[in-house]
């Protein structure tokens, strides 16, 4: 216990002690870049080509230079990837976001595809990458790489940048391709997290079925107890706000609770080796869900935007940390003797990401498509292509694994693992930025008539505010849909019994209703409080 | 750069490697820890004894116990007080918000009785204190303390805990002491970093009259460019949000640039050696004044809410950890053999404490009431002994100069230092747990009629809303107040002559009219723009 929280913060700080006055300095000046990267970020908003991502990662790449220019070179350990800084201060409060304002209709009904694209398809590509990297890699002579360094390999390149599809997408636009790309990314999160642990501690020379059965066994336990937990942990903090109701005496209290409940479930789920982010995720869903509706309208506005902006400078933060992370002296000092082979060891992983990508992309979409009756609920061929190619980014978590891999603390010791980092740092920075760059347009190319398409394929073309929506939506909308929840329209009702799924989402809805509501609150279930509503909350805060 | 981004986190977490699994135990552990201080915080609201603080103080020792019997007394080292945890993350948010929330009304009018007492006060305080200890102290054989110890000793327990007194006094029952309590204490703090550095820096052994004179210079000096500092840091996000206005695209960009500058400009007093508690307790009330009116309306119930949150959770993390860390085993075996010794070392400095802060506030209470005129406006006898009592609480800073002065690295490694952190831990917990639990019953016993006594104290008998009260207020008024400014009232008019205070804040409010607000924003000089007046922010969010 001391080592967490002491050394969270182990350097001095000059008002006491000058003797470790450059950390405040190094403090000073990321602080100040993330201004800047806020600032630019805002400038370029209309720009057609960036995002905030890729401005940050060219502001941290400028940094970067600039740090190696002026201190001539030896800034080799100026900056050091960190991956317990993004796995435990930066990660929670993208995903808990994501899980918190994600379009829970469009999320649940793509469930089964969902799942599908992010389990079973990154099996696919860490096979493709893994198998891939066998081949050519034994042709070059960069060093010692056992099987276990391959199928790491695998993992790490499989491992999505969700926090990059969320500036690239858009979720007003293209709500089915955000909900399948961005939930493809969460179950490919925990998918990859599963595979990299049992690479590292399964017995990797003997490979047999019960090996398999075992490795599938371990993935579906950890997706069910992850779930539950973030389902627990969110029911919990709506019981407790609902039975105590901390509105009475403090907006703050609930605030509070919310907050370091949903970090107690992530924290949680690492404690027992779970997969944190899908527990995040789900106890982000089941708190905007339930425990939302129970706090007062002014708790409301703050939480709402007060986890959007802690996701919004994490997000910041990694992408800047990873651009000046990048030229890290120490690594590129392997592989500075021989370039042309570096340039080929990344480029035939960049290759192998974007094959083993489509190697399942098209597939599943096919066999998705199998399953729809209706033409529109079916993936089209463009779609497609956006899907495969929205996922080609790699980011941080992938960073993160890589270091974990190769590297003891930090420092890269062997040649065949300097080989690693820095091929690793090139795909996520190529991908990042170049990739990245083109979405948008391509987005814009393959899809031209987003908005229309988003409310075709959304399968409610008749009436935008079926009876469907107050069930699954983020509860943003107006009370005026509960009401006219109550009144079944045909449109909807005939829709509903077209498909199965949304039959699982009637009988859900009705047991939530009669059941989950009363006692865990949620929309229109939570009494009527003077100082509460919406129509005082222009002086709630005074 | 290295070190303060990778060492915040230096220790690994389960989800990639197991090897330091006993961390994240422990942060579960004090997550959770939060949330039950939370909950008893709330459950006890009504009680007339208890505080947050001294609930979190409780739950940390009685944890400090159980961990002490669970690991059979082997658990020295669990916890380890950090200054920089302390003053790189959990102080700013604590002051930046007391910024932000204080009544400036009260606060500027008693600006030259909150810079007697904070200032002369401390150093009356320091004197006795240390002149005390080196009294008594000799006469004791605990160890080898040489001249500097004492002084030290002095600006440590000349500290007063401004957390506390937050917690303790009523901004809304008791506006003049509270804002003189709390006043001082912002100052006080300056003051005892400013004193404590210059005892680390001076060469003690020839004191003469061009020491004190570079000393009264450098204190003024640091409290102009402190104040500066924060003022600009404030003006230039007023600034930024106006001209940009981010509100148009993004809410989340407004609340991050907020809180990023504001924690710039605690960074850069660090960076050049100020008093970072003066800075961003000053950028807190430009910004309030400024800043807050530019943004839109779901960003300001997002930024009123989440800086008082962040503020809230910080002071239960303080006082938790303060609770956990006194039972920390290793500085007590020092003194086991004699607690006797150990007890009088405490007793001294406790009744030091009393004797040094009443040395003060009668005096220049006195002195004070000499330059008012009306007998409204005086600190009568119950108002200075409640000065008194509430600033008698040692807290964190207490215990962040005690492990400066003491310590290397966390360890104790002489006798006498031992005795010193025993007694600064001994102080710390007796003056907050039993001074505070007797603050509230005092406050009523000595004050009962407490509410009349406010409204009699703020000298605005006759208009509750008198029209000095925009110009100083925290800006939270409606609208009407600034059109109920417009008309001078007789009553109001009168007093402002009445008073020079008062003729201060007129012409200030003229320059802030004529010039800041056309510049920088503030209530009733920001353009509407639709979507963002108070009337539709019931749907600004969705």
């Amino acid at each position: 216990m001391a080592l967490d929280l002491s050394s969270m913060a182990s350097e001095s700080v000059g008002m006491l002690n000058t003797s470790d006055h450059t950390s405040v300095v190094s403090m000073n000046l990321f602080v100040a870049l993330l201004c800047a990267c806020i600032l630019l970020g805002h400038l370029l908003e209309e720009s057609r080509w960036m995002n905030e991502s890729i401005t940050a990662l060219a502001i941290g790449l400028c940094t970067g230079i600039v740090i190696l220019l002026t201190t001539k070179g030896k800034s080799s350990h100026l900056l050091v990837f960190s991956e317990d800084l993004f796995f435990i201060y930066l990660l929670p409060p993208i995903i808990f976001n994501a899980g918190f304002q994600v379009k829970k209709k469009q999320f649940f009904r793509n469930f089964m595809t969902i799942m599908m694209f992010g389990a079973i398809g990154t099996l696919i590509s860490f096979a493709t990458i893994s198998l891939g990297a066998m081949h050519f890699f034994l042709k070059f002579s960069i060093g010692d790489l056992n099987i276990g360094d391959y199928l790491a390999l695998g993992a790490i390149f499989s491992a999505t940048d969700s926090v990059c599809t969320l500036q690239v997408l858009n979720q007003d636009e293209t709500p089915l391709l955000y909900s399948l790309v961005f939930g493809e990314g969460v179950v490919n999160d925990a998918t990859s997290v599963v595979l990299f642990n049992a690479i590292q501690s399964f017995d990797l020379s003997h490979i047999n079925t019960s090996t398999v059965m075992q490795f599938i066994g371990n993935f579906l336990y950890l997706f069910a107890t992850s779930t539950m937990l973030g389902v627990v942990a969110g029911l919990l903090s709506a019981y407790v706000i609902r039975k105590l109701y901390f509105g009475r005496h403090s907006t703050d209290r609930e605030v509070a609770l919310m907050i370091l409940m949903a970090y107690l479930s992530y924290m949680l789920a690492e404690l027992f080796y779970l997969s944190a982010i899908l527990t995040v995720f789900f106890c982000g869903i089941v708190m905007s869900h339930y425990t939302w509706h129970n706090v007062t309208e002014s708790s409301r506005v703050t939480t709402k935007h007060a986890f959007a902006t802690l996701s919004f400078v994490a997000e910041i933060f990694i992408f800047l940390y990873v651009g000046m992370d990048a030229l890290d002296i120490d690594k590129w000092r392997f592989v500075s003797d021989s370039p042309g082979k570096s340039l080929a060891v990344s480029s035939i992983l960049l290759g192998l990401v974007m094959v083993g990508r489509a190697a399942f992309v098209f597939p599943l979409s096919f066999l998705s498509n199998l399953t729809k009756k209706s033409p529109q609920d079916k993936i089209h061929l463009k779609q497609q292509v956006t899907i495969w190619w929205a996922g080609l980014m790699r980011g941080a978590v992938s960073m993160a694994l890589a270091y974990n891999q190769f590297t003891r603390s930090g420092h890269t010791d062997l040649r065949a693992n300097a080989y690693m980092i820095t091929s690793t740092i090139t795909v996520v920075l190529f991908s990042t930025v170049v990739f990245g760059l083109m979405t948008k347009p391509l987005v814009r190319i393959l899809l031209p008539t987003s908005k229309h398409f988003a409310s075709m394929t959304s399968s409610e073309p008749s009436s935008p505010k079926s009876f469907i929506v107050p069930l699954l939506t983020n509860g943003q909308d107006s009370e005026a849909n509960i009401r006219s929840a109550d009144i079944p329209r045909p449109t909807s009702l005939r829709m509903l019994l077209s498909t199965p799924s949304h039959t699982v989402h009637h009988y859900w809805r009705k047991f939530d209703n009669a059941f989950m509501r009363p006692v865990f609150g949620g929309r229109g279930f939570v009494p009527f409080v003077p100082g509460s509503p919406v129509e005082q909350n222009g002086h709630q805060w005074n």
